[in-house]
């Protein structure tokens, strides 16, 4: 991704490793701050990835195989600092899939920094694939909807919801497109990342509520993209807190809703929606702002973290393999 | 309304007249701070309105009834009162009629506090009204949700939208009533004004992100209830932004949704929504939390205060004449 830094965009990644270190944006920091912190040990890396420096269960995955990384080049016992990484966050399935993938492939003789680029680097293809299967769904002059931040931050690099809509405005084939990207309370992920991510690309965007989500699909807007946390056997998909409404909203309206996730985001052990579990998070992260107490004092909050969103309002799964109507998920089993 | 200062709940209203003043509830400073203001001076009371001390069009126009009785007390000249009170704010139709009727009332020769009071009272009795036809929809046990804030603070008291709650609640009949409320970004008046209204009347309820509506609204609501700005002469109606979500929501699952809104509200000069005009307000509403940024430097937001709702996801109108289907609009005209 495109990261500017005073006057000079660089490249970058979210999570990346040189001269020994690895090293990552502090996304705590954005976007006010673009703050890229270092690390020479697996278990400040552990702890980066607990304290939330890193998110985005993809780039979770990569940040884990970079500190197994350095705790196989500093001589570390592999299978503490695997046992210290993968208590880092408690339901990152690619977390864990990261740290043990490192220790194989390092048992297999792969060198360290070689297994967890290639690690990293699979992880960015996938997304690359995804932008090219979905780039062309998207037409001249198209508005977009995005939810959440499905982006570079959270999956090393290019995105999954935002590939699509970066392979098209990159294409410069006079795709001029324009994303509402809705704030997304509570942790407020579409302002401050997602916003950030197409600034420095420089795609035209506006920041809207959630509560403006439904005025301006009905006032013209021509898809809706979305990532997702967890897709069933049967195409209903968990995402983001706010993505059923903006479904339902889709449906009435006739606009095409499509959900880009990697071929692994499938879980065919989950028959349906009915069958996924939603974590709720605590209640301060909507009663409070930072230190400050915006709720009444003796009201309670509920805070899901995510929905579940029936396949029906599914127009298209974009992944890597190409683009799945919900009734063709059965034949990647 | 019910108000606890202290260890004492006291029955309250959002702005009312005692010994020579007019006192008010500083809504700015909810839900933290109760804090009651007064004024001897209509100048005064015109800066309230003007700094938002007081809000909400029927409580505006209550608190500009009251500023005519001061000036009407005090010798002033009328007409100027009036026009200094006419320009506090720009839209709220409200105010304006409120001042023309004391000009009107104080002609005839009724006196000042009793004009007022009869002004204020009438809004209330409409409330009141509103709660008796609504009350009988909700059966015990029902779970409703709300947006923003159309209670006792807009209306002076009992509210629009709350009042059919307040009287289901208060009529000991053992309706257990559940109320999820919406926190109403960008300005929040559901967690700071509505969850406030309901803790000091003892009503169960939650606080929810906007983006939660829908996961609520299909794990079960019985009944969605919100206020209205403008009602056009074909039923549909402009109402705080994000009712438009909520409707489709509530019609896509089934639930009854119902709009509670004085007769007043019927515009029937303006034939459908589409002829609504809807205010956009500054973008830092949305990109700032009081002085703090929260959205990225450089990137803009759009920030429409209203949007507008088809008569077709109504189920019915509450009013203070009865409960109206969107087809039986015509018949008030």
């Amino acid at each position: 991704m495109k990261v500017g830094l005073g006057d000079v965009k660089n490249e970058m990644r979210a999570v990346w490793f040189t001269n020994g270190e690895v090293r990552m944006i502090d996304q705590r920091r954005l976007p006010s701050d673009v703050s890229i912190v270092s690390f020479k040990d697996h278990n400040a890396v552990a702890m980066a990835i607990k304290n939330m420096t890193v998110r985005g269960a993809p780039s979770i995955g990569a940040a884990a195989a970079y500190g197994m990384c350095l705790a196989a080049l500093n001589g570390r016992n592999l299978k503490e600092a695997a046992t210290v990484i993968k208590a880092a966050r408690p339901t990152a399935n690619d977390l864990f899939y990261a740290v043990d993938h490192m220790v194989s492939e390092l048992k297999k003789g792969v060198a360290p920094q070689k297994a967890a680029d290639d690690y990293a680097q699979m992880i960015v293809d996938k997304c690359i694939s995804m932008g090219e299967h979905g780039a062309p769904l998207i037409n001249d002059g198209d508005v977009i909807m995005t939810h959440c931040n499905a982006g570079a931050l959270a999956t090393v690099d290019v995105g999954t919801a935002l590939a699509p809509i970066r392979k098209a405005h990159a294409e410069g084939k006079g795709k001029k497109i324009f994303v509402f990207v809705s704030e997304t309370r509570p942790r407020l992920q579409g302002m401050q990342l997602t916003a950030w991510e197409l600034l420095q690309e420089g795609i035209p965007h506006s920041v809207i509520t959630d509560n403006a989500s439904g005025h301006f699909m009905k006032m013209g807007v021509d898809m809706v993209i979305v990532g997702a946390d967890r897709i069933a056997a049967n195409g209903d998909f968990a995402n983001k807190i706010g993505t059923y409404g903006k479904a339902v909203l889709a449906k009435e309206l006739n606009i095409p809703f499509y959900v880009a996730a990697p071929v692994s985001t499938f879980d065919f052990e989950t028959e349906d929606g009915d069958k996924i579990v939603i974590e709720h998070r605590p209640e301060e992260e909507v009663t409070m702002i930072g230190s400050m107490r915006i709720a009444p004092v003796g009201s309670h909050a509920v805070n899901p973290s995510f929905d579940v969103t029936p396949a029906r309002y599914v127009t298209g799964f974009i992944t890597e393999k190409g683009i799945l109507r919900p009734d063709e998920i059965s034949r990647m089993r």
